[in-house]
């Protein structure tokens, strides 16, 4: 029977193929899955089909979907004052207050603060930054920046260019220049490392583009402390202290990219401590309002902070920095984070995720290595063992298939990392129906990426 | 007395000057207007003072500030789906909405949207669309960009390159490589043009530049329809047709960057066709939502949109692209800007602001020239009426003495334009109010820029 509902769905799909473009579907791909609503861990769609969000968005919705106290805040911000700008001397309550709290609640050394309205906006301002400071201190020719291959630093020209995915910079070029890519501490894909240890390697490896590239040339390392896009790839224990003291040697500034790990994803305020680094710059996000309205947030030490606002001011702007709305919605989503202690129920969640999902390596032939910090969670997929090579995904992706069979929604990532990254509210049920989903299927992928349909 | 109010405002401020780093502004300068509400055009900063707001935060508060109907319709957006991503297959019904709308407002060719939380976004995703176009229709080496001097098109690597403002760039490079500036269609500053016509100036350059290059390498020429911060220089009637024909007799892609003009700001729903641009790609924000939340679009004809979303699929991406809560806000802005007749408001009450402050340029021997299209007005302020050199500012600003005087708010761009823009349901005596602040300072300035306290 055709519906009104499903008539409107028909609508909703022609309208979205007429005129919307998604990042990275292709047009041959006519599908869509239309959400509607959202509650908690469970989402429903056009169809009124209903999914367990096991990836929180796009890694960012922390406190769950549909809350209505952050709703109340958002309307009675608007009703107060919606915007005016924060450049120049004009500031605004809320963005001075949003300031102090996460200067609160950052790493030691982190005192001043530049709003943004996502990653891609906050790594490009890190980059300046981290220039202008060098050309501030009369070192105009120090402004090469390191990255890492399989960072992702998101799609605007300055993080985009040092975001290290081939397909994702393929044909935008020439990139921002004066951007050199490193080996990711990846330590599950070992031929990287041609047998020596991780960190020996990746440290040696950067010592020497260092001295290629001249230290007197280079303003900063941008890195996150956990690779998100990358798979979640979490590096030895001693890679980013070693890392941290070569560049300190050579006045090279770190800038972490916490946009994926920041406001309890790992189960802490920040990651970059935990991991053994002492940033010059943060650049955060996603969490930072678990996705409610868009905001980011690039932090600075008070050396480069004072010296960056030295002359004729800081030099990049965007409209909506320290956006009264965005920020006084990022103020109750702390509180939340805070109140309802979700910094430990995603390190006791994220704990129960990984004893569930961890046997998988055992069990499955296709399940390389299980990693997880707080409540991320990869799978590594390959097709052999032995040689790790990765597994290939010749039709439907895994995720694609999950989300299908039993409506929880997985990512698969960088090239076949099977990535959960849930609201950091779920529950232990959804944890166990979460991994539960993704066994099921994964029990059915064959060493050569296609899947059976039944068991 | 020392109230209560008084010591929160001190520590708002102690704390705004610790931890806040503001656009633009440079350390030493430690004065602050800290606005707590706004409502229609008027706000009202932490001490209570009153401002009469002629500048719209931005260029963008078009619906005017405080509207409770806005607070409703987010709100109500929270509560049933505040977020989800749009990448890949994954849509929801307010993008597609929203997306079905703009096609429905823009000009004819445009056909395809692409949504972004912001000008700098939306302006490296044009640049990024432009190349990528041409390199997947065979031509790699088409990746050219032309801009003009003084153009703003955000501070993002991408479209901050083709931004034409050295203070705004210095410090901050190598920027992005194959970017070429042209000369603005500024007839004002005649000395620019040697005495010849300046749209045949315009296309003689741009003939010149395109065969220096080569137009085999050209992808496209990003242009303002009319340049805002550059201090809304409208250009000939015949400058954007001549520059169109040239640019399409060479394949190269035109970019309207419609941020500050689209939505009403000229009195049109988009600026271009009024100009006579027929252009392939518009970068919107700002008016989308009147700024209640952040938002851009990026427009695209049917043909670059086609082409761009072949292969592997669209290949940037941000992380609110067609944010549900975003896209409601900006449904109900267009549905008051239609509902209130807003546009029309911008024609007439813009046609006001020309009427009353044009006289100053025969009055004032610091006014060379008064322009205007919709609510969108700005005074040349010259030191001399026959050299037309720019009014130099020795000490505190025009805009700065006009708002501690008299509370209104005006801006000063590029060098010495005053430039108002106001929300777009001004009243008439506001608009009153609004030029005659502007007037009683500009009385008093000396052609050397400096001010007398007193008439």
């Amino acid at each position: 029977m055709f519906s009104v509902q499903s008539r409107e769905v028909t609508d909703l799909l022609r309208t979205d193929l007429k005129h919307l473009i998604h990042p990275h579907q292709p047009s041959w791909a006519t599908d869509r899955v239309i959400m509607v609503e959202g509650q908690g861990c469970r989402m429903t769609d056009a169809t009124g089909r209903e999914y367990l969000d096991a990836t929180g968005g796009l890694w960012l919705a922390q406190i769950g979907h549909g809350r209505a106290q952050i709703a109340e805040v958002a309307a009675a911000q608007m009703r107060k004052l919606e915007y005016f700008t924060a450049f120049w001397d004009f500031s605004n309550d809320q963005a001075i207050e949003l300031s102090e709290r996460l200067i609160s609640l950052a790493p030691e050394r982190m005192a001043k603060v530049f709003f943004t309205s996502g990653g891609s906006e906050g790594d490009d301002a890190a980059i300046k930054t981290a220039r202008y400071y060098h050309y501030l201190n009369g070192h105009p020719g120090k402004n090469w920046i390191l990255s890492r291959h399989t960072a992702y630093h998101g799609l605007a020209y300055g993080g985009g260019s040092a975001t290290g995915f081939a397909d994702m910079t393929e044909g935008q070029g020439p990139h921002l220049p004066h951007v050199s890519h490193l080996t990711p501490p990846h330590s599950y894909r070992s031929h990287l490392f041609d047998g020596e240890d991780v960190t020996d390697f990746c440290v040696r490896e950067l010592e020497q583009r260092i001295q290629q590239i001249g230290p007197e040339n280079i303003a900063a390392m941008i890195g996150e402390p956990i690779m998100g896009v990358g798979g979640f790839i979490i590096p030895p224990a001693d890679y980013w202290p070693r890392v941290q003291q070569v560049l300190r040697r050579h006045d090279i500034l770190l800038i972490a990219d916490e946009v994926v790990t920041a406001f309890g994803r790992t189960g802490s305020w920040f990651a970059s401590p935990d991991l053994g680094m002492d940033p010059d710059i943060i650049v955060t996000a996603k969490g930072i309002t678990s996705g409610y309205i868009p905001l980011g947030a690039v932090l600075m030490s008070e050396q480069v902070g004072q010296v960056v606002t030295s002359g004729h001011g800081y030099p990049v702007g965007y409209t909506y920095s320290g956006h009264p709305v965005a920020c006084a919605v990022a103020l109750k989503n702390l509180d939340i984070l805070e109140s309802e202690d979700l910094l430990a129920a995603s390190r006791t969640t994220g704990d129960l995720l990984y004893q569930l999902a961890a046997p998988l390596a055992e069990e499955l032939e296709i399940v390389g290595e299980v990693r997880h910090a707080g409540m991320g969670l990869a799978l590594e997929l390959v097709t052999d063992k032995e040689t790790r090579a990765p597994l290939p995904q010749p039709g439907l992706g895994v995720a694609d298939v999950i989300r299908d069979q039993t409506g929880v929604i997985a990512r698969v990532s960088s090239p076949t990392n099977l990535v959960l990254s849930p609201p950091l509210i779920m529950t232990e049920d959804e944890a166990i129906t979460a991994v539960a989903a993704v066994a099921s299927v994964l029990r059915r992928v064959r060493p050569d990426g296609t899947i059976a349909c039944y068991r």
